[in-house]
């Protein structure tokens, strides 16, 4: 099942609306004879593509999977259906299926006499899935805020410079981040201030997110902007009432609000698009606008290890004007990228 | 030597102004016979205990010590003799001593036809010795900047609570880093936000640092205030011309310059009181000041897993304005303590 979480993992960015799912396929002996993960969406789920690799030697044998086979026909037939059809005996699964419309595939597998347990490597599981499954609870996109800071919480110098403040491999690993998600978020005073091309560069075959900009009044991306490039998708969200002040490209009308655009209209559109996973890019101000609409699931953070003293904070607003109100979080992960420190953090499940 | 080494850090906090040593005897055969370190400044240094641990076992032996054998006479006699007269075959230690009264040791060893050896483990010896190399190399005490912060790096809310940022497990982590300081520093606005009582609590053996609150104007460190209480020993330093509100509590004067007092004058005066290392414990005023005064060498940051969005800034002040000058420093370890993250950062070497 480990396995099976790992090659689930190799379809992030890829899959959305779908969940990342990976299978192996043993054989009656339990040797591995089939692997397989869903690669992207409309294409065949994982247990199909290791059901192919397995052939006949899948009779008999076991299917472990991440996420439960689903019992529904959609783009592609339901894979309870294919395990049946191939002979498998025993199906082993991480996460029952949330989704309305393809769940029942356990029962459908049982009826057909196939032995079926549940809840290996539950949590695994459930982690790299984090973003497919909190959408399908939330009915938004799984919102993570990126940012970069010094020491002591600068996003950037008190004259306005920035660039640079992490390593050359922390900007690589946030080419990583993109790739993993379906669209990248900046306001409109980063797009005013760093002009940034939101596009993946640097990683073999990954899918582009689409790059989204809150342009309130359709002032910010002009003419030559980068976002306006072919590299990647684009959407520009403005006002109702604005006019924008570039063509040829598309652009999404959305309600005021106090600060700029309504964050939970602009997470409707992108979920109704079937963005599941946001990668919130800044800056301060519009990262402070989704922790007040409580739409921020997960930070990482890219700690350089320098001290300004002065400076631009990273978070603005939000909201929060005593300790008691402070969002908290779980560190969920640290790990070294070059001189940095890549800090993660989730939002503690609340109760319901 | 990894074992001396550890042994040495037994004495962090207790042997100012003298470093740290850990000190280990083998046999002849290379068991080992003896283990010693330097515990408290006027006491047997490691050599000397390890010997006695020894006793005969010694002669035709090795010595392993984290640093240069003294070769001078001070409270206690020179190591360098001891060894002599113990019969030792080789010493192994680890770094040179800089010191210049105390240095010569392993000459005196080669003449007396000991086979010595330097610079085994050198680089984790030192680090055990940092703030005592730092002080005999600087002539001031190696100063640690301490902060607790959230991750947007603000050390309270907006409406000044900062009570419990980090966990009850970080706040005892604190303790420790006191008990391994000679002295606690604080500026009047934390003794007048928070009242500290700066003492170590909950280590068994630990020395007591000395207390320190810069208080310009004689005003913030009131009667009753909590680090005049006895649990350690405290010193107020005012302006040359300041009155101070209290009493019964030892007062330096030093010179006033732009925001408050002088920190060279400060440190000069902690110097030659015997004080090798500083713990800065804020606040944010302050350790600008500190950061301005090129006079911090290492900080260490409790980062609580929460976000705040406003508040005040963990460091302010330091006259950095631009990205080019901020201070960079290396990550050198990140540990979770409860369900915070302690980040330790040291400055990086500059080239002389
Ligand atoms: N270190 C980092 O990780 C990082 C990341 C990104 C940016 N930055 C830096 O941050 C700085 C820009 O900061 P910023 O705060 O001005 O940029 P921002 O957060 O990207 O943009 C804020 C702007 O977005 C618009 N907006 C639209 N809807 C909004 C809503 N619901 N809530 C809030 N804002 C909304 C608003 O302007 P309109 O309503 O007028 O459109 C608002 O002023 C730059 O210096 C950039 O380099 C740093
Ligand atoms: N999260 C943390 O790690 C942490 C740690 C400590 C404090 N805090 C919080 O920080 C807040 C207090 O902040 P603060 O910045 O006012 O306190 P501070 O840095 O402790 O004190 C600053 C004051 O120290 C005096 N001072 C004396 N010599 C100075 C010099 N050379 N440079 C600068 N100041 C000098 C000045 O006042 P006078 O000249 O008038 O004496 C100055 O206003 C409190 O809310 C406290 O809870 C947080």
């Amino acid at each position: 099942m480990r396995r099976a979480v790992a090659l689930a993992a190799l379809g992030l960015g890829a899959t959305s609306p779908n969940p990342v799912v990976g299978c192996v396929i043993l054989d009656a002996a339990g040797e591995t004879v089939g692997e397989g993960w869903h690669r992207r969406a409309g294409g065949p789920h994982a247990e199909v593509h290791a059901l192919r690799a397995a052939g006949e030697r899948a009779r008999g044998g076991t299917a472990l999977v991440t996420l439960e086979p689903c019992n529904h026909t959609g783009r592609t037939g339901p894979c309870a259906q294919a395990l049946i059809d191939a002979g498998i005996a025993r199906v082993v699964f991480a996460v029952g299926d949330p989704n309305p419309t393809a769940t029942g595939g356990a029962h459908t597998l049982r009826a057909a006499g196939i032995d079926v347990a549940q809840g290996l490597l539950e949590a695994e599981a459930a982690a790299g899935n984090a973003a497919w499954l909190t959408a399908v609870r939330l009915g938004r996109p799984y919102v993570t805020w990126k940012y970069a800071a010094t020491l002591d919480g600068r996003s950037a110098a008190a004259d306005g410079t920035s660039r640079w403040i992490t390593s050359a491999e922390s900007r690589a690993d946030v080419h990583r981040l993109r790739a993993e998600c379906d669209a990248v978020v900046v306001g409109s005073g980063t797009q005013r201030a760093d002009d940034p091309h939101l596009a993946v560069r640097g990683i073999e075959g990954a899918v582009q997110p689409l790059r989204v900009v809150l342009d309130t009044n359709g002032t910010a991306v002009t003419p030559g902007a980068r976002v306006l490039d072919g590299a990647a998708p684009t959407l520009i969200a403005v006002a109702e009432d604005a006019t924008p002040a570039y063509e040829a490209v598309e652009t999404v009308r959305l309600p005021r609000t106090e600060g700029g655009l309504d964050i939970p209209a602009l997470l409707d559109v992108l979920h109704a698009r079937g963005v599941r996973s946001v990668l919130l890019e800044g800056g301060p101000t519009l990262a402070g606008a989704f922790v007040a609409a409580g739409a921020v699931d997960r930070v990482v953070g890219y700690l350089a290890p320098v001290l300004l003293g002065a400076g631009t904070a990273v978070l603005t607003g939000g909201g929060i004007t005593t300790i008691t109100e402070a969002l908290r979080l779980d560190m969920s992960e640290t790990v070294r990228i070059g001189p940095d420190l890549r800090i993660t953090a989730t939002l503690v499940a609340k109760e319901h």
